[in-house]
């Protein structure tokens, strides 16, 4: 039963742990499942190879005893059914941890990667300055609901869940922006899960990778 | 055990079916479970009672017996989960249609919803020339990777499974861009979407709501 995932050879981040491995890592890391890592470069993500386990040529994958998955959510959502930590054992708590999962990958994360997305290809574009502001908007629209929401609950709904997990990690993405700070319930909610052990694991065996 | 979904009280779309609610009919439909449907206005969307219920202020919700829950991905997970007809049973096909799940929602349609914002927001902009190109190159690169996984395969991954069920109902956003020309197994598996009864009863739901 060893299970391996991918992960970028060099992370474009620099190993900031923004890189979606380290969503998996950390899954793994709560339920204390080992696992091993296979680097892979850009180049090898758009080969044949790679594209039979990966169709859209990204990382991570996750492959277990024959077993081939992708896509982040699917694999956290895996790992969460087949080992105790992630998700509560009564049938309704366990729904809407999985709610949070797809609230943090659907609701909170796309107008955050196309911040980050319009900052890296039309960062020279005579519309950015424009543009940017309009990104902020909508980010912030979503994280003042998620703080209304959030309150002073520790985590989203009970005990920390792979719902938190999605959540916190999407919300990493935005920690050097400045748009955490009107939102200060939800800038300790990140802290609490970076502080937990195996996100510090997580982030530590990521980083070992990219700043050797 | 009602089922009870929450749907716009006149969608944005018109009844073309590409407002969520069909996405949850649609599964309801093919594992055969009535559902009843409380229509909201927007205003009351962005109201607490609403708000308790999804904490963004989106359409659908969903209750049973108690149990709420937002997020089109896990309300049809749910219904998936509960009642036979969209998931395989198997352990290693069941997580693969979870990923094409995840891979609709998190890989192929943000672009195409960026696509719309832009064609809605930035319509009157002096970049939205420039920029359009750009949003329809990031779909086709999808596109054509999701084209050449299908290859004349008919589903995603053996029968027809919740990935299709989300897949399907993504690529319905693309119905009216003429970029699914350059893709005819894409069109075709699209169509054969389309074409399944459960899908077609959906339809037809939404429709009697919106064009009365």
């Amino acid at each position: 039963m060893t299970i391996t995932i991918t992960a970028f050879e060099r992370s474009p981040d620099g190993g900031r742990g923004l890189a979606r491995d380290t969503r998996v890592r950390w899954a793994l890391e709560e339920v204390g499942q080992p696992y091993e890592v296979r680097l892979v470069s850009f180049k090898a993500m758009k080969e044949p190879a790679y594209l039979a386990l990966q169709p859209f040529g990204q990382i991570p994958t996750f492959e277990e005893d024959g077993l081939v998955l992708f896509e982040t959510g699917a694999i956290i959502l895996h790992i969460a059914q087949r080992h105790r930590g992630l998700l509560p054992d009564a049938p309704e708590p366990r729904a809407r941890a999985m709610a949070w999962m797809f609230a943090a990958l659907n609701t909170i994360e796309p107008p955050i990667v196309e911040r980050e997305a319009a900052q890296i290809t039309e960062r020279g574009k005579p519309w950015h300055a424009e543009r940017l502001p309009m990104l902020d908007e909508r980010i912030r629209t979503r994280l003042r609901q998620l703080s209304a929401w959030l309150g002073d609950r520790p985590w989203l709904d009970g005990a920390f869940s792979a719902g938190d997990l999605m959540m916190v990690s999407v919300l990493l993405r935005l920690k050097s922006s400045g748009l955490l700070d009107d939102v200060p319930n939800l800038a300790a909610y990140l802290a609490r899960g970076e502080d937990r052990p195996a996100y510090r694991r997580a982030y530590a065996a990521q980083r070992a990778v990219n700043v050797p």
